[in-house]
């Protein structure tokens, strides 16, 4: 019986699995150099978990399923209600600020459709428990320092920032008043990119036709923060500390110095109704601005749970639409398995030998194979070469006459002769040098 | 409305975390070492992949659910089976020998029990496509490599080898010739170290009551490797290529230099139907030999997804009873969060220029913080021996006087002024030096 991998979901060979670490890797380390902790939770979830935070309709979006006591549990499709329980669960005690990262595996229930995928990872980036806007301006340096590391410039991707009082100050001061009304016209400004222009604008006419839309699509077009903040301070007091807030932000970015990768652009609102200050979006500016990552300040996550207030900002950063902008761009690093010392035989006799010496380079701690098939040392430098080894170490009859391994460069084609005894007392100065 | 953690799965706080990373980061070093490349599958497979293998009684132990599409998937309780379908699929391209590893996140529908996990992940690293005795030397070396890594030695653990050859000849000598009779020994004899000398004696009397159970527990129990293999070979044509090339094994491990750990122990047999060659387990002294780890050699892994065949030799190994072990021996490593460098402002006016030197510091590449709170220099210094940084640096006003900062070693508590544009300029070399 032949069985396929599930729909919308991948496998990782070795090749795709290099290229995940490599990702991996520059996630944990960015997060870790900005003094983040890694956390973790469970692959799923009671549902209740899910269906408090967005309500009933998420059921339909999850791969959810019962246990023998009838309890019903969901796969994780999102990480922030596990960071939320698990910081309610500790919030009398975890040291502030709660600086998190994690890089969860997730699902969804989506259609199985070419492209769009079941199962994926997403980098998230928390700093919990500060109202200060520091810890926006930080989350915000973070992911661009990632991006930074891996290749990608001021002119491949543009982080565009916004604030949701603001956004509220500027339609406020145009007649909508209510959150209600508020959170609607949210939801539409968020879909901008989507809809166009013309369609935005008959959507909007039929929302709000007391509003006039060109005035609406002007103070959403204009990149000017001043004239924004103008427009915010004009609304009242709450737009006044709004701006005087996303200036403060504005200055902790350029002391991160990640400034010359951020642009503000008061259409960036995040859909989700819980974002309830600054909010962000990393865009690749090729394709037409899809976001690579999205975030914001939420207040109150842990409000549901029964928790005291923590409030907070951060992101989630999926795998596969970074890596796929790296591919068009032609930016994909070149990975290689990475093995340090390929250990030739030059007689199969010699071969026990060869063994022994692989163990003990492993046991120093370098990446060291050998040939599984007793061939001709020309076919064993082949398999070196393949293997991308940077030493192959030839184990001859001149061993056991005079205590010598010849070493070669594989990338300088180099060969020295090289007493065993001191190879192996002390691999990693004898090899180091050579490397 | 609280929600708890779901039963028998596990929140990972940082601490916990780390700890994970640590055995994690070991499990990966290791088998790389090893020339082991990684892979990984998705978290659930088409619910047939697990019955196929296993059987319908499998349903019961493993988490399954529909998608909308009315598929049955199941998430993975074992990797084996995603190992073999994703080598079915690339038999005929894959280079061999095919060394893999994998460290998944797997579930079972364990019933919820203090202590028994419905989550856990696994250590799995499998040689295929070689019939090569070597290969199975080599998986059991890659094992024992990583427990001496993490600091157990033989008198904490011990690799127990068997072969099913062998123990098949063993019985055969004593007149259980046909396969079903000989698995169904294999079984009892799996449970012997659970059911204890008497409780076995009386489940042998029932099974076989021929074959004399005192002689039969006489062959067990000897660890003479000579004796046991003289009784195989005078089983007849299969006893004696199954000793030979057993004997052939020992001599690996001896190359391996890994056999010090091992210990010849015929009742090792794996209670899986599918093994056919040597098997191993990794047992704990402490504690009446818990089984830390179990595998050996199967033959014909694709056969069930109509791949071509392909023998191998593999094992796998959970985080939780190795984490145990290492608790109850006191060898748990201390670690800490890792900072490099916590950087300090003399006043909040200083506050700005602690960013910068952060950010810069950041890109560096060092794991760098500072306070969120602008507070005297003794509570930022109390927080940066908190975090474990290795470094202190002091903004202070002789920044602006004379360009210095000073640096201070966290451990030794020295501390050395040190220009600003020098330490900017090559943080690398200036601190590194410092470390």
């Amino acid at each position: 019986m032949k069985i396929q991998t599930p729909p919308g979901m991948r496998d990782f060979y070795p090749a795709e699995m290099r290229l995940q670490n490599w990702l991996f890797r520059h996630w944990r380390e960015v997060s870790r150099a900005f003094g983040c902790e890694e956390y973790e939770g469970p692959i799923f979830e009671y549902l209740d978990l899910y269906t408090l935070k967005s309500g009933p309709g998420i059921v339909s979006e999850l791969f959810n399923f019962e246990d023998r006591g009838e309890r019903r549990f969901a796969i994780r499709p999102e990480m922030t209600p596990t960071l939320a329980r698990m910081v309610a669960a500790r919030a009398n005690t975890l040291p502030r600020p709660i600086k998190w990262f994690s890089t969860p595996r997730m699902c969804r229930a989506e259609k199985p459709q070419r492209g769009r995928l079941r199962e994926f990872f997403q980098w998230n980036v928390d700093i919990l428990g500060v109202d200060d806007v520091l810890a926006d301006a930080e989350v915000i340096a973070v992911a661009i320092e990632f991006v930074r590391r891996i290749g990608l410039s001021e002119r491949d991707v543009v982080m565009r920032v916004s604030s949701r009082p603001i956004a509220a100050s500027v339609l406020a001061g145009m007649g909508i008043t209510s959150d209600e009304e508020a959170n609607r016209a949210f939801g539409l400004i968020d879909r901008y990119d989507k809809l166009g222009r013309d369609e935005f604008r008959r959507q909007w006419q039929e929302f709000a036709p007391a509003v006039d839309c060109d005035r609406l699509l002007a103070h959403l077009e204009q990149t000017d923060l001043q004239q924004s903040l103008g427009l915010a301070e004009a609304a009242g007091p709450a737009g006044e500390a709004a701006a005087k807030q996303f200036e403060e932000l504005w200055q902790r970015l350029r002391q991160f110095q990640v400034d010359s990768y951020c642009a503000f652009d008061l259409k960036v609102v995040r859909g989700l109704a819980y974002y309830t200050g600054p909010v962000f979006e990393l865009s690749a500016r090729q394709g037409g601005l899809r976001a690579l990552l999205g975030g914001g300040r939420y207040d109150n996550l842990t409000q549901l749970l029964d928790g005291p207030s923590v409030s907070g900002v951060g992101f989630g950063m999926g795998d596969a639409p970074v890596l796929e902008l790296l591919t068009e761009l032609g930016k994909l690093p070149a990975l290689s398995a990475g093995l340090d010392v390929f250990v030739i035989d030059a007689g199969s006799e010699l071969f026990p030998k060869a063994v022994e010496i692989t163990s003990q380079l492993r046991r120093a701690g370098f990446a060291c194979d050998f040939s599984y098939k007793r061939q001709a040392i020309g076919k064993q430098f082949a398999q070196a070469e393949k293997r991308g080894a940077r030493l192959a170490i030839v184990v001859g009859a001149e061993l056991a006459e005079s205590g010598q391994l010849t070493v070669k460069d594989m990338r300088t084609a180099q060969q020295q002769a090289v007493a065993a005894a001191e190879l192996l007392a002390d691999p990693v100065s004898t090899l180091g040098a050579m490397r």
